[in-house]
């Protein structure tokens, strides 16, 4: 008996060849999956979840999965099991059951610093070999918003058979100059946490907590709008005299220190720094095999709208845009927005 | 022979009693001065730094003035000191000579984490003693941007006798959940770095100089616009595999951390927090003896322009912006738009 581990299943896919060179051996994938693959086998969606985000798009949080799911009310409400079969797997790097830097490397112990650097179009591959294990040849859709949309972008590019519609929110085709700018400084903050110890503090007894919790303070910021956070909170004190919008931050970076390893940030932070379409590609969306649907939000600062912009006029798509007033997490906010637009796309 | 103080002078004005409670004893106050004052007394002018900055507005660094003027060229292109007496004072919990948290307390240890909680108000009032020390009545003119606006602002509140007119400059009334959003990582950077010894780091021989780090960048991206992220650095690479603008960072960070005091970053950014006009006081602008200039940077996002609207409909004064690229730091690099407004601002 194991620790518990919610609804997740796990597949082994092998040893992995990595974009910048070697192998990952080993590979284990974690994924969660409702509905059933139809006869025809055209029914498949996959679900691309964002950097802190799982394989548990719905439903409660539970022994094994200490959050509920992070778009609940998608399915069934905009993408229904009785005709999708929805798929989501744990992204490549991450600390959810599928193989990242906490995970057993050959040797037994942790890889830790160890950790290959690898990029979205890794995390793709990985994907694709979880579909092979589900005898899953073609997506109808593959859906993802910031991290995940990247990887919805790329899943076309590299496989455009295997795909039929991409739907890519709050995303790029590029990490930006200020995405890396706003990664920086959390990437130093757990890399000089005393507890980091380059990486390999997995058999120390403690992590990076600190740090993480810093990184996730100026992340939320930048996943959020001023508006939102002047008219939440303003200079509204606590009953400590510390301002709620401190406290508010405290509460976020504490809840993901508790259940986020700092390794697989740090690594998932690089594959999304390393995000960019055109890497050894020249003009990649100018034809496209599968359908795109591009939506930015509004208020979205850390991801504006002018570069789904850039993405729908490569396309040359139609640019959809959420209307709200959270900044970059309207993407996961704005469900009823983003589950139309979704529930578009898939018509046939 | 201590050692070297550039073109500092510096004068003890006492005990000062806080906002906060009780007192602060053994003041001194560092500050520069160009021009005479005239026989009426009436052509002095202060210039108020913003966080980091100091009382060097303009020439070169040398011996004890690790940086050239922060507003180089503004004296005597646009305050001539043919005409004007200026004086610029490094602020109260500072430390490039002014009390703060790294100056020696009465029992001549260095404050450390005994340095009390300050507010802007307070810097103002110990302004006000330099002012009374070099037999200043009344200032033609307080000038500042960003902190230094909020100083600016405060001191014909303060002091409504004392202030002809106020040049406010990318500042705000209040801080807002935002400022003080962003804040939070920056402090918790610096105060969970283990040289920071709750503050009492000054007799260790080391300084936390990672947290202070972390802390440059985070404020460095806020100080910026997006736009000029992307166009000046975009996805470019060094020669070292690292992106241009982690490179960039990295640089601002040290340089920081060479310089200032995370004692007084961690003072200062209190003060800044605890900015708000209205504390205590009801509609404190519509009843203002002081000329009021407000000026606003059209891309800043840290102190966007909506908050110099509200200064100038409170004040019912005409809102000026500043055209720049670079965000809120365009106060200081947009030196002809900004002279331009100040020298205007002191025709008499």
């Amino acid at each position: 008996m194991g620790d518990p581990v919610g609804a997740r299943q796990f597949v082994s896919v092998g040893e992995l060849p990595l974009e910048y060179g070697g192998t990952l051996p080993g590979v284990t994938i974690a994924y969660e999956t409702w509905g059933r693959l139809n006869a025809a086998g055209d029914n498949a969606v996959l679900i691309c979840h964002a950097l802190t985000g799982d394989a548990h798009v719905v439903g409660p949080a539970g022994p094994g999965q200490p959050t509920p799911g992070w778009w609940d009310g998608l399915i069934p409400a905009y993408l229904n099991p009785e005709d999708w079969y929805v798929v989501a797997a744990n992204v490549l790097g991450g600390c959810q059951g599928t193989t990242g830097p906490s995970s057993e490397a050959p040797d037994g112990r942790a890889w830790g610093s160890r950790f290959p650097a690898i990029t979205i179009r890794d995390q793709v591959a990985a994907e694709a070999a979880l579909a092979d294990q589900l005898g899953i040849d073609r997506w109808a859709a593959v859906i993802g918003g910031s991290m995940g949309g990247m990887r919805a972008l790329e899943w076309p590019l590299l496989y455009p058979s295997r795909v039929a519609t991409a739907v890519v929110l709050a995303s790029t085709g590029y990490a930006t100059a200020e995405q890396i700018a706003w990664c920086a400084p959390q990437l130093a903050a757990i890399e000089s946490d005393p507890h980091w110890h380059g990486g390999d503090y997995y058999a120390t007894g403690e992590a990076p907590v600190a740090g993480l919790g810093i990184a996730r303070r100026i992340a939320h910021v930048t996943y959020r709008s001023e508006y939102e956070l002047a008219t939440r909170f303003g200079r509204n004190p606590q009953g400590d005299g510390r301002f709620a919008v401190e406290s508010y931050l405290d509460h976020h970076a504490t809840k993901l220190a508790g259940r986020f390893d700092a390794g697989s940030y740090v690594v998932l932070t690089g594959a999304m720094n390393s995000h960019d379409i055109t890497r050894d590609r020249a003009s990649p969306l100018s034809n496209l095999h599968a359908k795109l649907v591009v939506a930015a939000v509004d208020s979205d600062r850390l991801y504006p709208a002018r570069l789904s912009t850039e993405l729908a006029e490569a396309a040359d798509v139609p640019l959809h845009l959420v209307k709200s007033p959270y900044g970059h997490d309207g993407f996961l906010l704005e469900l009823d927005q983003v589950g139309h637009l979704i529930a578009e796309a898939l018509i046939r």
